[in-house]
């Protein structure tokens, strides 16, 4: 069964307004390469502007004044964000089948919430505490005295090592490691002796982490991913990091051991963040770089070490012309000697 | 029980030629270092010179044209090539035994072709499709609507995400993942709405992708990896990625959102290409660094921002001078202050 | 049920000494911010002084010679080291429960040591072996002809392919992959050929290796981690890489193919070394950097490409002030233009 949707009443939802034919109706979503007449696509970088002209689509979601001629137009003033309504309205969530696979092996005092469904193969600890509606698909593994939040869900093999807290309405993609021990030693005499990791792991609400990242417990207290923050793959995140609320990591990013991160930090892809540090609130770090000293809030940098984002632009171009300060350098040599042979010398 | 060769039947299964004696057996291939009298070692990388000289190897296969005194050699136009013939023939794959464990869980209306292994603790979503010979080893997770080609081996621990399709004769190592979401989200007066990832992966025929890597499907569409592309282990390619057929992506490499790149792209270790980038056929990242803009076909780059490789390399050259312009700036004023004070002054 | 210990009960044990009243007692180890009147908490990094002094912490751990006024502090002249074995003190390892899951499946010919622990949904493939009172936890999959040695842990979910070898007391943290395919192909005319990877991975005493990092099996001999060395998470290692004894590899670092490390090296986060390259004893990477030539013992390096690290501070300094070296550069220019013009020309 296809659902159609008329324009105006797309518009209705989103809170944004039709330019065109407000009765042209649309059954999908689809990438402006993909889209056909019944489709809805969008236009929200400018980058394919020119691939918007050329698409097949129905109707195409722009941001406010975009201008695209001929064209059915859906205008949101936050297209990304009406773009995100709309996929919930064309894909709905598919239902939770609840229920305890006969073939998941669930420990002693086990707290299951209501319409809580854990797929085969996954294992629950002793003492561990699943909030309603919870998800724990196959393969999972929950060590002992965890607690996974209301409406959260852990995708195939999941492992959370003992202890573990992951809040509510969380989502945390396959593969990922939460609680496994930080990377702490004592060194003596050339030899490498384990300091034991006693502390945990807390992921506060809404927070989402990405395929195969690794979040290490703390050696005494907790690791900590504030609420709303979003994690993409292959991330890692030391022991004892702090991380504030509603950041954003991209992929392969890593923070090193004991660092705090403000709210709303943005880390780059593949960018680092050293040990110990107090980044501020609103930092962002370009993809690629590595930050090696504390920030202040609202700070944007870049390099290795990274520096102000500014500076380390110029920097670059500096880096571009030195092949013409070098010849600029020896013409000038080249005048000052042909001066000093016109002017008698002192000796 | 051992199968030993002579000299000249090697040479002439791979098309080679011996240089040296033709009756001469070899029971097995081992590297410079552990081969005796009875095995075939190799130098490919000319790095291996005097290791191959001091090796106890019977005899060694080299390129066209190696001169190695006193040594019985096969030799091949592509060594590298010859090598893998050699050990496929020294090394034959083991028998698929084929089977369902009775301890995998099988879906509703699975499709399972001839001779297909799946081992124990597997789960094979609904819908599902496993082409002739397919393995698929313990402890694997396919979701709902997958697809795995004829004689694709998927390594134990892989998770498919729902509708994620793999061709034919592919390798998938342990603890890949492919399929999660995207790392797609709405950000608005600082907080950030989920935007629903319902594209999904599609890698072609003959791709291998290495250990705890990552693919995301498409927030719409799919992420494409093309057919006879190679991937190392710990690479992320993020949703809505394509990457052209025969590429090589070496371990921890990770590609941003929606970026394409051309057939025959060569990704080094650690490298990385930004989102929304086009990037043309046979393109070469070196090792470490990061592509910030798009690139023609065959462009050989390198650094943060990559820039073309020969540049690159001058320009570390020019860095390294730095000290020495700087010392000749400072020569220079020195004479030219000089040369004003034997000047009469205009004032 | 809390235990409580003196001071100087505490210093005995440790070898230190007591500054303050040797009587005081404390029942627990925590962090400076959360440290109350029962706690012992440490001062290891300076960068905590403040910290420490602003504790409620009942006892301080600190350094030979560490001040903190007012204060009850346990001195120890490697308090790092001291911190290992208090936390060992107040947190021992809980008893293994030795015996095998039901739920697990053993092949054929396994040799299984005294008091071993096979977790539910494992699977040990035939001809293993596990050392006395190895732990195999939920959801591991050993292939066939795997060896594990005593003591040693290996948590949910690692993977080891056939023939890999695990010395004894080590820890191998969740999702790690051992003896996957090296990234081996000879590439023919555009194509890429699988270089049969026949070799195997052996791991000596004492390693631990963090969550989801992946050490590659060598094409033929071995890839080998050197006894007691360190691995953090998401650490990449390839085929035939050689790593010497207590060395210390820092989150997402990655080793390529054939790399021969020695004794004693560290890996910052994210630094990489490039395949083939033979290192010293004792060699350092500062984080971020990639190594792309052999390095002589004790070689401490920074950057990309990896310089020593002394002169990649001080090309960091030459950069900064590249902006003024053009300014003195044109100024000078416009002297001599001004000499120039003062001087009669010779035509």
């Amino acid at each position: 069964m296809v659902t159609s949707y008329r324009l105006d009443d797309l518009a209705q939802r989103i809170g944004g307004e039709v330019r065109g034919d407000p009765g042209r109706t649309v059954r999908g979503v689809a990438t402006l390469e993909d889209a056909g007449p019944h489709d809805l696509s969008f236009l929200t970088n400018p980058r394919y502007r020119r691939a918007a002209a050329a698409s097949g689509a129905g109707a195409i979601l722009v941001g406010a004044g975009a201008e695209l001629a001929g064209r059915d137009l859906l205008e949101a003033r936050e297209p990304y964000v009406a773009l995100a309504q709309l996929l919930e309205l064309f894909h709905p969530q598919p239902a939770v089948h609840a229920g305890i696979s006969p073939d998941a092996r669930i420990g002693e005092d086990v707290r299951v919430g209501r319409d809580v469904q854990v797929g085969p193969f996954a294992v629950i600890g002793d003492r561990s505490e699943l909030g309603d509606r919870a998800v724990i698909e196959a393969g999972c593994i929950l060590g002992r005295d965890c607690r996974v939040g209301c409406d959260t869900r852990l995708s195939p093999r999941v492992v959370l090592y003992g202890g573990t807290q992951v809040g509510a309405r969380c989502i945390i993609h396959a593969g990922v490691v939460l609680g496994a021990d930080g990377f702490g030693f004592a060194t003596s005499s050339g030899k490498h002796r384990k300091v034991p990791q006693v502390g945990r792991v807390v992921v506060d609400d809404d927070v989402e982490i990405g395929a195969n990242s690794t979040v290490d417990r703390a050696m005494l207290g907790q690791t900590h991913i504030g609420s709303g923050s979003k994690i993409d793959d292959l991330v890692m995140i030391a022991h004892g990091v702090r991380l504030g609320p509603d950041s954003l990591l991209a992929g392969q990013a890593g923070i090193a051991g004991s660092a705090r991160l403000g709210a709303r930090t943005t880390l780059g892809g593949q960018a680092g963040v050293a040990g110990h540090l107090e980044l501020g609130d609103g930092v962002t770090v370009a993809a690629k770089s590595a930050v090696f000293r504390d920030l202040p809030d609202g700070a944007f940098v870049a390099g290795v070490p990274a520096i102000d984002h500014a500076v380390w632009k110029r920097s670059l171009v500096s880096l571009k012309r030195l092949p013409e300060l070098r010849s600029r350098l020896q013409e000038l040599q080249t005048r000052l000697a042909a001066l000093e042979q016109r002017l008698p010398g002192e000796d």
